[in-house]
């Protein structure tokens, strides 16, 4: 039932991002637009071919903790083979260390591809490109080439260690520690929870990148530094050898993302654990955001995907499954018809729609951003690109992982029955979601970001390049008859966005805790702003070549009514949030724990 | 972490509802305000001692099909033991019948406990009373005796079998027949597809009410007729003996709700199988609507058990877990405190509270509008009550199925990572409150019930009952001085809703499919409404209580805070849906199967 919507990849990656621009970049030479269309064909084939086949498998067996090791289903590491020999692994890095330099834009489509299939496998290369970008940024040359090589290759997963089991959200409490020994190496001593892809047999090593304390550095998290610690000890020939001192202490038994481990690890406590300072001591904090924001923006991709898995698998259903008769047909021998001609089951759709090509739109416009700062720029658009990168994320991260779980519940309601068992595949794709508000920096931690810092970075710089760039695409569709309305509506949701966050810097000033009480509230508000501009954008795009006479009618049609649905449906939920932030209200503040 | 709030319960049943009042109607005398107390004393000690304890374990290890038989845990069966010796399976049901005529309302009270505990195990006695139900009120006094009699003792377990693979939602499209025997009797031949409690070996039998055609009957929902079918045969001396032909065909593997067994079963596949027609030929819909009303209340209230179990939990751990620091606190040796301290939590925990305690509100005041019925009271007055009771039990199914899902998913957040693990119950909670937006008729169903048919009820006499009740409650809050912004914006909403509500009954007459369009936004609004005035009664209640000096300030300062959450952060977003609604949008219309 899951497919892969192709076309609209091809649209939102040529008609809305013009992608193919990037091949006159000497960094992508090699991706023409065929080339590019070709990594997505090569994706797609080995998602559904070896990808989607054991994902409900894998769900229904999860990997298990057998005499200190993970055992699980080998469909995990076939499937990762193929996509090792495909070259998959290497997409993010230099063609130094053996990678393919893709634009991001791209490496990120093809990401959704296999996250659609099977989000479990998935991670597995995900956490590893991350964990790997981190010591191309900062490790040297003998670290790059003992660590970053062979996880460009795929043999060598990674992973990132933050969480400790007394400290999630609040990273300036973590106790790890890293003695420092005469050979200039580091002992670790401590226990890290939640560690994703902590241990399995697939790889020929794991380097996890561990937060710890140096003995006698600055309190909170300003003496956090980041260390590479292999699972086993890679000798001077780069083969991993014997088994360093960090051990499987227990397996977390979650709701879904079933097929990957998630771990409680103990180091130093089998066996002394050696580790190597990555980059300066005290900046481990620093360097784990710059993979924490690309990990939030991945986290926003998959949340879209699942839902886009979501979506296919429930259209399939809805074309497909006769119940029911069109509204006034009172005669019972009228012959059924498909749901799909139901008008609150296309309501359930047209919500799915909007949610995840919306949704796409933005996680695919970030890494357009990421890949722009490759070309040759001004330095000031450069930066401008930079803070732009910086005020999205916490909304490509948290919009999805909220608005893309609910799609997610629109597809089991338009299964019904079916939808609520594990012979379909909605209810996992549910499951699998539920995750995402809550790791990479929870729903909240998100709010806190984007109010509390994003917003008011460079003295409202952020905003103000936002503003532009939406404006921008506010002026272009005002050229579109049809899209006038919407183009209206989204420059006042704007200017009303700007003149609250205007408001909420002022309160701040005077009243933090009130001014962040609804931090939350401001990022699914400033979201749905978002959002809208993604639409706007895909319905200029869209309206113009219905004009032109070029592309596919149904599908540019199609774009332009999810188009009209976000503005209609969804759109307006945002000023009634702004009412009640303007009204700096203090119900929560006011509410004592004793009265609860 | 689960705990049952009894404080609330006492102050729901009696400060808000005035229980006490029922023990002068003569079919409750017993029940005087001790009597009431003891049995939810006795409810929630079985509760707590004999359906939580195995709550998880049921989970993770749902009932198998082994040989043609059911196996589960045997700690149902003991759980289902208890509480049949303490006589719970006969709250519903006369003297005469063995049953102990309980007051409604305390009988969904403690239903609501019992589903707090263990909603899988619940379900059993749940869809026994149900069925029982139909027994008393359409059967002869013979199959009262071979039936009824043996279910009110908890002996014989009942079941609904209304759908089929083929019919869910559409009713009119069941085909299993009902072919006439000479001996009065008929022989049953079909399939019905989403059983609960279909088969099992707890109980010495099973009675099924199957709705099924007698050849040459009408066509559509006019030809429907209701069959007991028994699974033993059941001898003259009242004891079951040789099985009938209804068999199992297979178990569902649900997402949740997994204690409860969910069956396909043939009817005369294995052998002959017979049944009794109860009632009259050709009323099998109208008879099963009493059932299904009953049980659509009835999954409203187990939608806010599993609400209030997971606000419970939540709340107990956000008390306990240290993390992170008080906004503005930069220094690290700062000691952490307990979440609830956060703002953000506080909003998940207070969103919770409005949800599950004005949506227990809504449960009960449905179930006190039946317990009226049953006083001496003017026919006028009763005829109010049923209309008002129809008009209500869409909103009472529905609007806890939806938000109260909604308050689950928040307690997962407050867990963090946590609460995506099967070692904490809120993911558990999650996964079977998914069950409720989909059966006893869906989220969809119940929009059009209340938009298509329900609001339009003896000339609009129904929504003008309710506004009637809404205004008496709106007058008694203009006295209390903090609550006057309330009941003023409770009165202009439900004007406005009622103005929305003519202006789509005019739109219906004209343009049908455009009017009903958005049945679902219309039933999520007018819920909206409906909570506001549960919370606008309960706080009028909590806020002379505290100008006494009576009852305990905590607790009713809670109630207040409550209240002003849901009319702040909540019933705003009904106006947002009416100005949706009153544009009839037809954008889900207008969007072409093909452009999908």
């Amino acid at each position: 039932m899951i497919s892969i919507d192709r076309a609209d990849l091809a649209f939102q990656l040529h008609d809305v991002l013009g992608l193919a621009r990037l091949s006159a970049i000497p960094r992508f030479a090699d991706y023409d637009r065929e080339a590019m269309d070709g990594v997505l064909e090569t994706a797609e084939r080995i998602a559904m071919e070896h990808f989607l086949p054991h994902a409900a498998r894998l769900d229904e067996h999860e990997p298990t903790f057998v005499d200190g090791k993970v055992e699980m289903d080998g469909a995990v590491a076939d499937a990762l083979a193929v996509y090792r020999d495909a070259g998959f692994f290497g997409g993010a890095f230099d063609v130094e260390w053996g990678g393919t330099q893709m634009p991001e834009t791209l490496r990120v489509a093809a990401a959704f591809v296999f996250s659609m299939a099977n989000i479990s496998t998935s991670a597995y290369p995900f956490l590893t490109v991350g964990a790997a970008r981190l010591i191309e940024s900062f490790g040297t040359d003998a670290q790059k080439e003992r660590y970053l090589r062979p996880m460009v290759a795929g043999r060598f997963f990674g992973t990132m260690c933050l969480s400790e089991p007394q400290a999630g959200s609040s990273l300036a409490d973590i106790t790890t520690r890293a003695e420092p020994q005469e050979d200039g190496s580091y002992l670790m001593v401590g226990r890290k929870m939640w560690i994703s892809g902590g241990d399995q047999e697939i790889s020929d090593n794991i380097v996890h990148l561990v937060l710890a304390r140096i003995p006698d550095g600055p309190a909170g998290v300003k003496g956090i530094s980041l260390f590479i610690v292999p699972k086993r000890i890679v000798g001077e020939d780069g083969t991993p050898g014997e088994r360093n001192g960090v051990s499987l202490a227990g397996l977390n038994h979650k709701m879904g993302y079933r097929g990957t481990t998630n771990t409680l690890l103990n180091f130093g406590e089998d066996g002394p654990c050696r580790g190597e300072l990555l980059g300066e001591a005290h900046h481990g904090l620093s360097y784990m955001f710059q993979m924490m924001n690309e990990a939030r923006i991945g986290v926003g991709m998959g949340a879209t995907a699942l839902a886009a898995a979501g979506y296919r698998a429930s259209l399939a259903y809805a074309r497909e499954r006769p119940q029911g008769r069109p509204a006034g047909a009172k005669d019972p021998a009228t012959p059924q018809v498909p749901i799909i001609q139901h008008a609150d089951i296309r309501r359930l759709l047209l919500a799915q729609k909007a949610a995840v090509e919306g949704a796409l739109a933005l996680c695919l416009y970030c890494a357009d951003l990421v890949d722009r700062a490759h070309g040759d720029r001004e330095a000031a658009i450069a930066k401008e690109e930079a803070l732009l990168l910086d005020l999205l994320t916490p909304i490509a991260k948290s919009w999805p992982s909220e608005f893309c779980l609910e799609a997610n519940k629109h597809a089991i309601q338009i299964l019904g029955g079916y939808g609520y068992t594990r012979d379909y595949p909605v209810e996992r794709l549910y499951r699998d979601n539920r995750l995402n508000p809550i790791h990479e920096g929870t729903h909240g931690i998100q709010g806190l970001d984007l109010l509390g810092r994003k917003v008011g970075m460079g003295g409202g710089a952020s905003v103000k390049a936002l503003a532009g760039r939406i404006m921008a695409d506010v002026s272009a569709a005002h050229q579109i008859a049809s899209l006038e309305a919407f183009a209206e509506m989204l420059a006042t949701e704007l200017a009303e966005t700007v003149a609250t966050t205007r408001r909420l810097a002022v309160a701040t000033a005077n009243e933090p805790r009130l001014a962040l009480a609804n931090a939350t509230i401001y990022l699914d508000m400033f979201g749905h702003v978002v959002i809208a501009w993604m639409w706007l954008r895909q319905a200029t795009v869209a309206a113009r070549k219905l004009a032109e006479g070029s592309g596919d009618e149904n599908f540019l049609n199609g774009k332009l009514s999810a188009c009209r649905y976000f503005f209609t449906y969804e759109l307006p939920k945002a000023r009634t949030q702004r009412a009640l932030l303007e009204s700096l209200d203090d119900t929560t503040l006011a509410m004592k724990q004793e009265w609860f």
